[in-house]
């Protein structure tokens, strides 16, 4: 068996990946051409694709074939996608930057900017409907968890809550909430997709579901974390930095000792997971070990 | 049989509907109340339910169950509105007044807005993904139908068109191609989505699918028709309106005179279909009845 650690993995999967992920562009917008020059601008913007691996991973980590799961992360990159950019406009969030490259309302206008957003959340269902690798039982479930999973139960709440939190201060249960809708939930569904596209057993599921949950939050709070931290070393300014201690943030309510202690317990309880997944699956340790890596991007 | 004509139908199915549309509201967006409202503000609008009303009659005049149809025609229902909050934001048309109220982002503000549509279109494909009494086949054409209809390859494409096309003059067949997406795809899938449903026959789903290209082309002529008359009865200008003519518009490229004409022998085309179907389909007189005035909504 080879060792396949995580940017091995990456490097073998996410081209092709990427690949599929843009050859779906061009067979869903075959005519308007800054409609779909403005969804590739965004969905080839350098995110870390976190979420598509993970559902690659898991399909792997299941034993089963990775490839089955391209229209399902492929949708999922589409639907993170989609969230950034209407995240990004001047009535929400409104940013110019977003990973040191101007914002899509920036480079092609608000009502450009809009419809994009529009195009890839309603392209992903249609990605994964006409996906001719998966069942229609399969792809009625994918499609039903994955609206749960973005929509007005669960990411597009906890972005609501989000904007109609900044008028108030959060308890820490009620800014957990927030965040487990807003990312965890798709960061689950990852996780979840990948299980059910590998056909995997109950006890698999509800340690890997268990994993992502730990993970989604880890995220949250290595996020959180990071906007003091980089604040810090960039401006000098002290960590009880103003803009982020008064917005509903890990920091603003527990610290930032008490917030990287939270953090290094998530990420623990993720690894015990892992652990109980090793347990009984003596030979994926190497597969394991590209979850347990994964970690290494939230730890702080 | 009973006789059964367009308003007969209506006050039979469309409360029905109604509560299936509200229902369905409360299914999907059990906890954020804000959400809920912005989104049932637009959902209870005072539209005429045109679409939704196509699936149901499509079905009925296929003699086929009526109920099964009402999943396809509450997310194609949730779709249109979704497109009119995002339509009417200030980037957009920026439109204060729809059917006489306010537009969601007046009511809402526009972050709202957006994220109320965002949420309307997520959850249209949860609608049709959880129905229970339609099986998974049908469910995965109807969405991957639905999908491409009111996706960047349908809808969004009218809409980015419409947008760019703002800047310059269209030719009459660009601007048909420009309709033709932007509110004939949903209009067309309508009728498509009740075929399938019904496990209609060939002919019969042909003559019907021309019939709803003829019905969304006389719905924009008409609508285009109405901006110049009703502007000439309200404001006493000439028909020559400057708004109206200006922009890219039947009255504009045709006439007012040539645009009647033009509107008049595609309604004659949209009859010739529905009466094919009357000749191989002897005792639906009826139901067809229920087609034909759906058409006078269009007449001038």
């Amino acid at each position: 068996m080879t060792s396949m650690n995580l940017s091995e993995f990456q490097s073998e999967w996410m081209p092709r990946f990427d690949a599929f992920l843009y050859s779906e562009l061009d067979a869903r917008v075959p005519s308007q051409e800054n409609l779909h020059k403005a969804m590739a601008y965004s969905l080839m913007g350098g995110g870390k694709r976190i979420r598509p691996l993970l559902v690659l991973a898991t399909i792997s980590l299941a034993n089963s074939e990775i490839s089955e799961g391209f229209a399902a992360a492929a949708a999922l990159e589409y639907i993170h996608t989609y969230s950034l950019i209407h995240d990004d406009l001047p009535a929400m969030d409104d940013d110019d930057y977003r990973r040191g490259r101007l914002t899509s309302h920036k480079v092609f206008g608000e009502s450009t900017a809009i419809l994009a957003g529009d195009a890839l959340l309603t392209a992903a269902f249609e990605i994964l409907a006409e996906s001719s690798v998966i069942s229609a039982d399969k792809k009625i479930k994918l499609i039903g968890l994955l609206a749960k999973a973005s929509g007005p139960n669960g990411m597009i709440a906890g972005q609501m809550d989000d904007v109609e939190g900044e008028k108030k201060t959060l308890t820490l249960e009620e800014l957990k909430h927030v965040h487990d809708n807003k990312t965890g939930a798709l960061i689950r569904y990852a996780v979840t997709a990948g299980c059910l596209i590998a056909d995997a057993d109950e006890p698999f599921i509800t340690e890997m579901e268990r994993f992502s949950r730990h993970l989604g939050l880890a995220y949250q709070i290595h996020n959180d974390l990071k906007d003091v931290v980089l604040d810090e070393a960039e401006t000098g300014k002290t960590i009880h930095h103003d803009a982020a201690l008064n917005k509903n943030t890990y920091p603003s309510l527990l610290g930032v000792t008490g917030s990287i202690q939270e953090l290094n317990g998530v990420i623990r309880q993720a690894e015990d997971c892992l652990d109980r997944v090793a347990l009984s699956n003596g030979d994926a340790e190497d597969k394991i070990d590209v979850f347990r890596q994964l970690l290494d991007y939230v730890r702080i």
